[in-house]
Formats: structure tokens, C-alpha cells, sequence
């Protein structure tokens, strides 16, 4: 007797939860979601000014986004206009807040995708472009190629006639000291993973999707993670979804954890929610944490991750803002 | 009548043919399949000593993979070794005879993939490494990352003890004529897509993939295309297949190609000629040509492709080696 009664009060919670959850993510008729990183981020360890920082960061890179989409403009103008504000913000691990490599240097990764034509352009390895997002769109729009590397990619750079940064443009305390405490206690991968993102559905009923990251702190050898891997840290297609990704690079590149969401819906009929849980899980099952933001063509959305936090928000057709940072 | 006649006739034929479809494509108990690029290869354009010669590097590549297969070695092993043969012969663009860029330099990408543990390494940019794959595989093995670049991955392989070559080893006559040409008629991406790719599956079940390439001839801005790209280019997993490509490197990307083969396989349950099949199809709708080989953990493959010719051959566990250029 006690067991039914407990097992039916447990059903009701479950069913509360399931509403809430339901509540929570209505679909949006057009809108936007963006993430600022997954990582350790735990509100015992945040200041109450560092906080609002962040929520005010991310808000203002929504706006940008809505300010677009609201007009009629594409959703490949509204995840480009929001990036270049995570990029500006040296808050986050992306343009002007972009970690340093071992070697003392900024290094930027970036890609962008139309889900309408499946055009993407993406670079790796910028070490003066102000917003990498805003070069990626031109390699898919003024070039051949899908993805242009290093000094390469900067000399396409200053031929579309990108203003140039010094280095020193890059340069934040923060990020620095960063720097110098992973080089006394190397070994592990960097727990703090840094890359911003953006998702839209614009009102034609078109998908993007855009990450922008400075890498992981103290990286060597010229490595390149999955945030400028088309497949893997981005991926859009009008068919399924639109997604962007943050977490530790080398698991979501093996795992081609973008186009995975979307293979799962596209093949096995999966709703974006259900597809976005499971590449996560498959991602943490490798030994993998971080997170992905997706929203699909009815304006579901889905923001999982695996680790204490995620920088992430949504904004809906309305208008209305929703940011938060914790579990 | 005459319908009827017509109609059973056609179907007779039909299944004569996809019969004999069946008998050429022998699952294998364990073996190899490799590619040497697709693109415009035709009879009537090629010499008799010429095409020889590519028949007897791709033999010789098939052999030093079964070597390693026959004494019960590795898929990883076996796909190393296969395109290190290649990648040492002048005629295939990849290693030696890698095509020149813009600048007249060669720079030489390169992937692998272990399908048991979904590890994996890439390497981009290379100017100096003379076996580009044997780098990746050092990434996967021997670095916590999984894609490494230009000068970082250099500095990598110095650590690692790769002995370096001068970019005159890279230099062929052949390949700095195809520059010429290029340079006097610019315009249309590169209609012959030199690329070589293995993947085996050995005698404890377990696959493996690798591609390595030079890219395409004049190519400018450090573009990177599909073959350093897990999924784009090279994917293997046990649970469904191992996959290399060769062909439009950017549509390669947009695909995201080698993983779509074994999203299909895992998600619809389709077999590995099927899913083959069906992803040529896809980068053909979206305007590109090139192929792919593939091979499942039953030892089924694959070898499509749309443009009019690709180097390919197999070996199976007999050691009967078939080796096909055109249609």
C-alpha cells in the first residue's frame, strides 16, 4: 500500500517535471539560442558581480541576435551579430578573451553553416582578426573553400579587406595568469572549456549555426580543436537541425558530435531534444564532458551538458530573454 | 505479351547482374581495400606503361598491408603501412608526389582512425614530413590531441624524432607542369583529385581508416580540405565501418562524408554498399565528384564514386588482390 501510494506520488512529481521541462522549452516561432562554454563553473566559486557579468554578456549577444531575426534578417546574420559580441566581450573564451597557447600567443578558431545550402567556411589558427566568425562567413562566401588555416587564412584576410589587430589586442590579465598557473601544473586537460556559440531559426524558416573559440589554455603544436571543424564544434542543415558546441575539442571531433544530432534525427526520426541527450552522453561515455545548444526547424531547441555549467540562453520570438549558467 | 517478355528478360538480367555484383564484392574474413584518388581518369588519356605503373604501385600498397594483416598485425598497421607505399610513389598526389600550392610549395594533410577505440589523429599543413600519416598516427598514440597543424605539427614531429625531409623531395615534373597549366587557366577547382586512403579490417575483427593527401594543385590561403577532417575524410568505428574518401574535398566537408557512411549503417541498418551508395549520391546532388572506399566488420566494402575514374584495388584474406582504374 505504502508502495503504491509512493509510486504514484513519484509518477506526479515526474509528470510535474516533465511539464515544467515541457514549459520551459516551447517552441519558438524564430529565435536564437547561444552558449558562452561548458566547463567547471560552480556558483560557490562565482562572485556575485562575475555573475551578472556573464548574464549581461550573454544577453547583450542575444539582443544582437534578435535585433536581426525580429527585422526579417537570416539566421546567418543573426548568429554572426551575436558571436561578434561574445567575440568582444573579454569574458569569454573567443576574440578579445581568447586563451593564450603555451607559447604565449593567441591563436582563434571559428566556423559558420547554412543550413539552407549547406555552405559552411571556417578557419584555425588567427593571430590577428578581430572577429574569426566574421572571416569564416566571407571563406563561405568569397571563396572556393570551406576552411583556410594560419597565415593563409589572414592573407585571404586582408584581401577582403579584414581590419587587422595588434596581438597585444588579445591580451587580458585573466586569461594570462590562466596561463602561467596551467604551466605550473601541467598534465590535465584544461577543465574550463571556453568557445561561444550561436543557433537561430529565422522567420523564412532558415537554420545557422556559428563557434568562435581562442582554444583550450596553454595549447601546443598548433593544435586545432572542433570548433572550427564542420561536423564536428558546428553543424547546420535545414533537413534537421542547427548546432554549436563547447567541451574538450578531441572527444567531440571523434565523436563528429554536431552532424551526429543530426544524422540521429534525419535517420532514426528522433526529436531534437532526445538527439542532442544521447550525442552527449555518448561524448561523456568516451571520457568526454562539455555541452552543445541545438534548435531545430520548429523551434525546439536543446541546451545538454555534461559538466557542472554551461554560459547559455535563448531568445524567443517574443523577445523574451532566458539565461542561466548552473545545473 | 511482348511486355511481359520484356519485362522478365529485364529481370533475368537484373539478377544476372547483381549477381555477378555479388560474387566480385565477396565479403572478405579480413583484408584491405585502398584508394589512390577519383577524378577524370580515362582510357583513351592514359598510356599503357602509364597505367601500368599505377597498377603496380596500388598492387605493392595492397601487399605491404597484407603483410601486416597475414601475421594477424593490426588494421591500424595495416592501413600505416599501405600508405606509407603510396605515399612514397611519385605517381599518387600525396607525400613524394604531392601537387604544388599557389605558392609553389607542397603541404601535405594527412588522418587516421582506430575503429576499436574511436581514437584518432590528423595532421595538416606539412611541409617537411616525407610520411604524413605516420605523423597522424603519432598524434593519436603519442599527444592528447587529435589534430595538429603547420608549424606546430612539425615542431611535434621534431619532438617525436620523424626524421625531416628538404620541400625538394616533394618536387616532381610532373606535379610543377600541373601548377602551370593550373595557373595559365585558373577558375575550376581542380578536376583530378589526387588522394590516396586505406582501411582493413584484421583478423580480430578490428578497423581501421587513414587517408593522406597533398590537396589540390594551386591551391591558395592554407586551405584545408576533407583528408586531415575526422568525418569529412577518414572515419572508422567497429560497429559499423571503416571509411577513407578522395574527390572535392569542400563538398567532402559540407557531407561530412566518411561519418554519414557509418550514420546510416548504425542508425537505418543499412548495409555498407547501400550507405556508400547513398552518401556518393548526396555529395553528387550538392555538385561534387570523388569517391570512397569502405569496409564493415563482416568484411563487406565498398568502392563508389562519380566522376569517371578511380585508382582503387582489394585484397582479401587469401591474399587475391583485384586492382580497377575505370568505370
Amino acid at each position: 500500500m505504502f508502495r503504491f501510494h509512493f509510486a504514484a506520488a513519484f509518477s506526479v512529481l515526474l509528470l510535474a517535471g516533465s511539464l515544467a521541462a515541457e514549459e520551459k522549452n516551447q517552441p519558438m516561432k524564430f529565435g536564437m539560442v547561444i552558449h558562452g562554454g561548458a566547463g567547471t563553473i560552480e556558483r560557490r566559486n562565482m562572485t556575485a558581480a562575475n555573475e551578472e557579468a556573464h548574464r549581461a554578456g550573454l544577453e547583450q549577444a542575444l539582443r544582437a541576435g534578435y535585433d536581426v531575426l525580429k527585422k526579417g534578417g537570416s539566421s546567418l546574420d543573426a548568429v554572426e551579430a551575436a558571436i561578434r559580441v561574445l567575440e568582444d566581450n573579454p569574458l569569454f573564451n573567443a576574440g578579445k578573451g581568447a586563451v593564450f597557447t603555451h607559447e604565449g600567443t593567441n591563436e582563434l578558431d571559428s566556423s559558420i553553416m547554412d543550413g539552407r545550402t549547406l555552405k559552411a567556411g571556417a578557419v584555425a589558427g588567427l593571430q590577428h582578426v578581430r572577429n574569426p566568425i566574421s572571416l569564416a562567413r566571407l571563406v563561405m562566401e568569397k571563396s572556393p573553400h570551406v576552411m583556410l588555416d594560419g597565415e593563409g587564412a589572414e592573407a585571404f584576410a586582408k584581401k577582403m579587406g579584414i581590419p587587422f589587430v595588434d596581438q597585444k589586442y588579445f591580451y587580458t590579465e585573466d586569461r594570462w595568469q590562466e596561463l602561467q598557473k596551467k604551466k605550473s601544473s601541467p598534465g590535465a586537460l584544461s577543465d574550463k572549456h571556453g568557445t561561444v556559440g550561436a543557433v537561430a531559426l529565422d522567420q523564412a524558416g532558415n537554420l545557422a549555426a556559428g563557434t568562435s573559440t581562442g582554444g583550450m589554455t596553454n595549447k601546443e603544436f598548433g593544435r586545432i580543436g572542433d570548433s572550427p571543424i564542420i561536423g564536428a564544434g558546428t553543424y547546420a542543415s535545414n533537413r534537421t537541425c542547427a548546432v554549436s558546441c563547447t567541451g574538450d575539442g578531441e572527444f567531440f571531433i571523434r565523436e563528429v558530435v554536431a552532424y551526429d544530432v543530426s544524422a540521429l534525427m534525419d535517420y532514426k526520426g528522433v526529436p531534437v531534444q532526445e538527439a542532442a541527450q544521447t550525442v552527449i552522453d555518448k561524448v561523456g561515455k568516451l571520457g568526454g564532458t562539455g555541452g552543445l545548444i541545438a534548435i531545430d526547424k520548429q523551434g525546439n531547441f536543446a541546451m545538454p551538458f555534461n559538466s557542472s555549467g554551461m554560459y547559455r540562453g535563448t531568445i524567443d520570438a517574443a523577445g523574451k530573454i532566458s539565461v542561466e549558467i548552473y545545473r
